[in-house]
């Protein structure tokens, strides 16, 4: 089962960092692609693919033009479409059905206003909380949910640098140095 | 065991946007009050105000002006302290641990540069995976991982607005005219 997400309605000044934290929660949990619609904005997709280069791992970044024609043509290729929304049915309850099916999955982050078509058209409109918070939140709990937890075994592969869990301070190997730097 | 967060160095137009994140992911994930630190930043406590105001519940948020000073306060009045970066040990391996204690959890998410004294003097430092992604993410899997998903039933109570949860559109009751909205 592949995992993207369609980011909706990208504003490039207003959203850029809330939309690069959107990217980069998708690639950390588990997605193997994030697509941008709305304002077309270079640095961000620079921005996410160098991180790509530095930490690892196969994540990619692209554009859409028309996201109504792409959410269309995943659900022609037998793909799934979900919906995150606070208006949705919970997370906690829907996960588990979705999950029965192994067909790739889109997953739809909006942004200001959705347009009443992503409600209609998607098989599962999900909410995480009803309550009004983020959608990096409900993006990193709806792939957490997802992948059950399997998200935190993920081997980001060829990446320069890697982080050693540790209680007090700072570990990275380095591809390059091979060894620990500790700078805390 | 009551739950803070607290968040380090906002910056207030680089920022806003993400620390309204942190601070509605606060809220709705189960945290009873949020502290700001660096910029002074008016418009966002006015807007979580609002946001308690329409949506229910006792959440609360503040400023210190120096956050040094307020985890040591903290400390010393019993509290611990958990200071989430990409670092610290793993969130699935040690929340368990951190649960066990009841008592009060100061959970610190940092800004762009979190001073080392933040990593010695926290009682935990957590990472939610060991990549890149961001504190708003972070925020919402580790308060889930500590409040086990009960943070799902939480009753905000006396609320403006309620969503009923829905396969496809939009609920909302609302406390005057107490009827169903359906606007999708």
């Amino acid at each position: 089962m592949k995992v993207n997400v369609l980011r909706l309605d990208h504003r490039r000044v207003r959203d850029a960092r809330i939309t690069t934290h959107v990217c980069l929660t998708a690639r950390a949990f588990g997605a193997s692609k994030v697509i941008l619609s709305g304002d077309q904005d270079k640095k961000i997709m620079e921005n996410v693919r160098d991180v790509v280069k530095r930490w690892g791992g196969n994540f990619e970044i692209d554009y859409c033009k028309r996201w109504d024609k792409f959410i269309d043509e995943w659900k022609r290729n037998g793909g799934e479409v979900i919906h995150l929304t606070m208006y949705g049915e919970a997370v906690q309850n829907i996960t588990g059905i979705i999950r029965e099916s192994t067909k790739d999955k889109l997953v739809v982050v909006g942004g200001s206003r959705v347009p009443s078509k992503v409600y209609q058209e998607s098989d599962w409109n999900v909410s995480v909380t009803n309550q009004p918070h983020s959608e990096v939140a409900a993006l990193s709990i709806f792939l957490h949910t997802l992948f059950d937890g399997k998200e935190y075994e993920i081997d980001f592969k060829n990446s320069e640098l890697k982080i050693i869990p540790t209680a007090h301070g700072k570990k990275v190997l380095t591809k390059y140095k091979n060894s620990e730097i500790d700078d805390q």
